[in-house]
């Protein structure tokens, strides 16, 4: 049977990323108190192509991560993913990029009462002749209420649910997701939580009523907190607010090398 | 050419509704004051086909709904379309699904500026043995402050974004996008605007807080409210807050034939 | 603390639905062969209000839902929750929505090559005075070719990922998500699988010329497939077709109560 | 009433962008054989903040935007926006993106009927010390048919409806959607259209069964014809199928600064 892939190809272009995308697949992330957690992965990973060549073969990129379904997954094992990737389809530089939803226990404020928060999380890694490059991200909901609001109004203060969105590259061992998530949802007026008895409620009402920030508030305070993280080398921020008072979002955004 | 749609078929299945959807274009609404606005559609237009037939000839379908993009269009003019529909595919019923973001004029309450507010809207129509029925939808941005969280807390109260999502079925000539947003819209706690300087700011903070509601008030409002709209003989009312202090939703849903 | 959920209500409208959505919690759904699987679930949980209150503690439908994510998940325990719901809010009916990806293994045609295929899932129930209701939900990915362009062209046919989306009711013990996936693919032009080799590839491609088929054939035949599955008492089943000629969908649509 | 957002902030950071996202509007975006299109705009207007001040006015944003309502648009008038938005906020940079879903009329290949193809488009711009910059972007619906899967197999073969994503810059005077789509559609096996008769269908099945590409071909021959476009400087081009035999894309993708 031809293998018309292989085809030679006179357009003399190096294509820089060949894959697939939209691929799901169920994963194991290791958990920072040991084990492992089940998550629903979406999945794009792709490599190089050289000019001398039509076409990817782009099964082999489902055969290189069938097998992930059963084993535990961290950013080491993703450096092996794109070692295979690389090596399975000839190339010099592959690339992934995994997002998931990841849960980690949440104790309500007053009450202690356990549930389960969950955060969109992103692994991005790259392998190619300058080495290996890991990213991870992180989208944490917060509750903001407004400092202006709050100044010039009687009594009240408009306040809405807001995500901070973090991507770090950096070059200690292991940074936690859970950590950073921890870190960062310190940052708003206050942390969220799944479960809220009435105790819980006012706490979470005046204690955000006590520390009011704008966007731009959360922005300067994550970056503050991230820049204390020994050995982040990079990081992106993004802060957005869905506005009560509005039909839109405010927001604000930094991308800073350390 | 063979028309192999009109090949008989003899699975005996009467199919209830063939056609298209995901079908985008432009139309133009008939506004309340007068006028039109030119609004982008995203369209589902289909019809019954009898066991007789293996199949639908759906390029009509798009033929039928073209010419529209020229053309202004009210309920009225979707029972043409409707017949078009009927006529045009050899079939008992036809349906079509419309939905488009309609923008109003809003002043801010207290400096009187003038802004846009953007409203997801739906118009819903079938037309068969039994008539021509119509349903108005449409969602309405609110802020809504939380009764439970003012009432326990020393100061502040948490407060969101919540939509109104309402459908109705009537028996009057029109009932305008205008004027059901705006019966809505004071139904929660405060409206939302695009456009607030300081001291409508100020106004708004105030009266959220001095008008506290959960979902379930922010429903039995809006039924009470609706039930005083002359002609509205079915309605649909969902109504969503985005929790403040929660990373999932609170709602509140009810149907009632009038 | 003042209870103000618990305060009397005068506006005399008993509320069909109040409780939460878009609320995310990790679930272990039973699996045919034994053993479970670990699904990322989107939830929504209500109950009915009586008249007499002005809210409901939805603080308690998190309570009832997060210890589930340590327990294994059927339409069984779906029940158990909704007793729960009934319960713990004193309601007289509960409702529950789950959507969750599942996967489930697949062979290539020729090469017998495994991988995972994912499947979009919903569990309904509702517990009201008229007793439990369950229904099962899947989205099918399939490939479907067109038979109007394979007859009037000399070569080629037009082909495109579909989706079969099945809701149905059944009164037997239970229907497995294995089963009935593997019924419903059956109906398309092909089964689409995340992994073919060449040799899988050239299967796929000449079965489906094959067997050509309209969105309204593929209605038919599921239907016909599904009326032979027994127990089943009611059902929906949508058709789709992301048209690879077109940038809309075509579609097909029937429910029936058997 | 005090102004909040500019009381003195000590954290010593300048806040790259500050402003507004997810914003509707209506705007007129001048077309190629003159005249105007009204297209439903979402928005993002943000600016940077000097580490002085505590926060930015938000409202500007929307007091910038607003009467754009009512004029028309194009890249030339997308500069004075990010000038009223400089000198409106005080700041050295401001940056905005709008994306809109953009019709232009088609014939069909054969029966030459008219219809419209909506096309998602993005205007990309900044405003800093470097001067001004235009970024824009377009999405162009294509069908895609598989060359491996026609050489292997012994009829037919599979293929799927695409998109080619192209973003640009430029220094010519403008660069129109038309023309850009244009020469984009070309690329792929087959353009795609809204209203295909019989005649047409045969004529497209056919083409693209004689003008098979992978995704890799797509990416090469789009690449080849922006290069002849005079005056592209820069272009980000990605080409994804929504294959047809799998339930995930392939995609290939580059970046060229020429």
């Amino acid at each position: 049977m031809k293998d018309i892939q292989k085809t030679p190809d006179h357009r003399e272009i190096d294509i820089q990323k060949v894959g697939i995308k939209g691929f799901h697949l169920p994963l194991s992330i290791v958990e920072k108190k040991g084990g492992e957690q089940s998550v629903l992965a979406e999945i794009s990973l792709s490599a190089d192509l050289t000019r001398d060549f039509k076409g990817s073969h782009l099964s082999r990129f489902v055969e290189i991560l069938t097998p992930w379904s059963k084993k535990k997954l961290s950013s080491v094992e993703l450096k092996k993913i794109l070692e295979d990737t690389r090596s399975g389809l000839n190339s010099k530089s592959a690339y992934i990029d995994v997002r998931f939803r990841y849960f980690v226990p949440k104790l309500s404020p007053v009450s202690g009462m356990e549930s389960l928060l969950d955060y969109n999380c992103l692994f991005l890694a790259s392998l190619d002749e300058k080495g290996y490059e890991f990213t991870l991200g992180v989208e944490v909901p917060v509750m903001n209420l407004c400092p202006c609001s709050k100044e010039i109004s009687q009594f009240g203060a408009h306040n809405q649910r807001g995500y901070i969105r973090v991507k770090i590259k950096y070059d200690t061992d292991i940074i936690w997701i859970e950590d950073l998530v921890g870190i960062i949802e310190a940052q708003g007026s206050s942390p969220v939580y799944p479960l809220l008895k009435r105790q819980d409620e006012k706490f979470v009402t005046e204690a955000s009523y006590e520390n009011p920030k704008f966007v731009e508030d959360v922005l300067r305070d994550t970056i503050l907190a991230l820049r204390n993280i020994a050995g982040i080398k990079w990081m992106e921020v993004e802060c957005e607010d869905f506005e009560s008072i509005h039909h839109h979002s405010a927001f604000a955004f930094q991308r800073e090398h350390l």
